[in-house]
């Protein structure tokens, strides 16, 4: 296995866990009560939307097959996000509960861009890196905001 | 369920973790090659042992037995660290799937302490806050130094 095989694995590794999430972002939506949290999933899932698109680029511009491979990780993150969010019935709890699990998931993809970025660019790939890059922003921005949420009002109200 | 029973949870979620990753560091340690990269994943497993007791610490101030729960997430994260880190013959490429594997498992531990941190707080129970932020602060401390070695040598030589 060369580094350009671990780049590809883990591209499909993500391309797989991004399209997990969007399966697993409405209902998560559909749960949120806060309309900050609502608004600030429903615009994430858009912005996911656009990451399988990105990674599909990226399949083309490295010209191999845009394909997935299992992801027990992601499978894992998600499975525990439904452990989490079972069995609340108060909204702000439920909202504590949703935040947390939403990181979890953002915090996985967070460190495989930072892989994918690391490796792009010693393959030379500065393009590949690049347009990553694009969606490592935007999944660090979702996480701050999930943080200045979880830090001010949702989990406080959860604790009263 | 209440936010209380949430922390609880998660605390038994992450004891169980910081379990897997003592029992799985000490491999990755062997496999290692670059010298640095090896006493970096020696010194996070000594740093893992001491997490591991003020889990502990934190279950004993908040009157509560300390005990494990499942967490897919972790068990899919430390799968995944097999699947990427088998079949490697070169030794850089090697190290470069070892520091992405240890960066997986570092950024499910940073979201897990933020959570527990952030609800620590609400519930009034800053003295478990700080202990945890000790955990926090030596888990991001070793991303970091994992995200150097990255950028340095070690992928360097992978790709060459």
């Amino acid at each position: 296995k060369t580094l350009n095989d671990l780049f590809v694995h883990q591209l499909r590794d993500i391309y797989y866990a991004e399209k997990r999430i969007v399966g697993a972002l409405p209902e998560m939506v559909e749960k949120a009560s806060d309309p900050q949290l609502k608004q600030g999933l429903k615009m994430h899932l858009d912005e996911t939307k656009g990451h399988v698109l990105r990674v599909e680029q990226v399949f083309k511009m490295h010209g191999i097959e845009a394909k997935t491979v299992n992801c027990p990780a992601i499978d894992g993150i998600l499975d525990e996000a439904d452990e989490i969010v079972g069995d609340v019935d108060d909204a702000a709890v439920m909202d504590a509960a949703l935040i947390a699990a939403a990181q979890a998931v953002e915090h996985y993809e967070i460190t495989r861009y930072g892989t994918l970025i690391a490796w792009a660019k010693k393959l030379g790939r500065n393009d590949c890196a690049s347009v990553l890059q694009k969606n490592l922003d935007e999944e660090k921005a979702a996480d701050r905001k999930l943080t200045s949420m979880a830090d001010a009002g949702v989990n406080l109200r959860a604790a009263s």
